[in-house]
């Protein structure tokens, strides 16, 4: 590693082999030193779980000039944990990247995003992140559309720095050509439709997870959701405190 | 189920074995019917994660006056999903109960509860829900100490309901008598020493998550944390949407 460079931290939660994280290693390795530790299966809904019954290995899979790289047994949480408590002892990395997801992360969904996890984690640890999400959601979906917009974010990140205890959550859209890029609240729309229930050849119950998402924007332009439907990429800021500041005294009234 | 009683949910992340969820119902049913669908296996540290690779099946265990209970074979978060669109589609709860935790929930660990995350499934479905959870990390803690705190609250909570989007995270001291209660913001210290490395009997390195909790609030006196360390009960309302409004503008022209 040249400590000249920039040292990047990169994870995700659909596994190493996935075209979109090899995207950002592509875009990333122009711009730093590379160091990958990401789940060794797929690990995709996963949210900010953390393993704890278990205890969680790594793997080295890649260790040359300017790139190193590690699969974990762990979550896309542990991956992160696990790369600046551990792996990355040494020296701690400028920025962390996760993604590039097969499958958005708008919205409420950063709730339940790997992808999300990864720089939230990040943020605990004082380490700037950035999240990319791609609105295709095939296994061997080509991520290649992504990269300037990758390049883009990355550079002025690495240039500017990001505001204390703020990552970004870029999602882009599934089209050849973009209408642009714009900064964006998260949609808080609802899911439906969210189970579709199934009888197994003994007669049991069981329920596959699906939905449709209802969006929340109202026709206000304000949120994520609405302009990805309208070909833009979003960048939404996001933190992690979820305290409810505005609630505190009508709270302690009611139970005083 | 009556309906002109209350109709309240009960989940949590510990599974329904745990001495936590039969305080919740056991004060739950004093107030209302209850319908508890609860993880059959140990799901803690599973934050929001949603099962989707696999289907998820539920197992009904009771079924007599005002009392309904399954176990599932999803995540926390999945248990809520189920409950509220297909095994309550008749009728909606009035509330949504989780835990009680045998551990804390307090401050960025929001993000890793699967006892928040029955919580915040609730408020996506527009449900009320308060969470709780008890500084005793032992299985088989006693939790019966708690109960007249969830009596509180609940009955406070039934009669004056909770702001729209805002749910209530409570975090219980391990103590005989508590010194109050206090309406806090939730502390975004930090986790330190996050792993412990072994090495196996083949030579092979491995993890084990742990960790200690480094306090953010330094001598305000305003986060849970610094109040549970104090013997006073906590609780802090919480909401889902994670987005950093303060930051927009500045991201904005960071990307122009």
């Amino acid at each position: 590693m040249d400590n000249n460079r920039p040292l990047i931290l990169i994870s995700n939660d659909d596994g190493y082999h996935y075209n979109g994280i090899q995207s950002l290693i592509k875009v990333a390795r122009t711009m730093g030193d590379v160091f990958v530790v990401a789940p060794a299966t797929h690990q995709s809904g996963m949210a900010s779980a953390i393993t704890f019954v278990n205890p969680v290995r790594s793997i080295p899979v890649a260790r040359e000039d300017g790139f190193t790289a590690y699969l974990t047994t762990g979550t896309p949480a542990d991956c992160v944990k696990l790369a600046l408590s551990q792996l990355m002892a040494d020296r701690q990395p400028d920025l962390v990247l996760a993604g590039i997801n097969h499958g958005y992360n708008h919205g409420l969904n950063t709730l339940y995003s790997g992808t999300m996890a990864c720089a939230f984690e990040a943020l605990m640890h004082g380490v700037p992140a950035v999240a990319f999400s791609y609105g295709n959601y095939s296994t061997d979906a080509d991520t290649s559309v992504c990269e300037p917009i990758v390049e883009h974010v990355v550079k002025r990140v690495l240039r500017d720095g990001l505001p204390q205890g703020v990552c970004l959550n870029v999602n882009i859209p599934n089209e050849e050509v973009f209408k642009g890029m714009k900064v964006t609240t998260g949609d808080m729309g609802r899911w439906i439709n969210e189970w579709e229930h199934r009888v197994d050849p003994s007669g049991h119950d069981y329920y596959w997870l699906t939905g449709d998402f209802e969006m929340g924007d109202k026709g206000e332009g304000i949120t994520d959701y609405y302009w990805l439907k309208r070909g833009y990429v979003t960048v939404t800021p996001c933190h992690i405190d979820q305290t409810d500041f505005a609630a505190m005294s009508r709270i302690s009234e009611m139970l005083s």
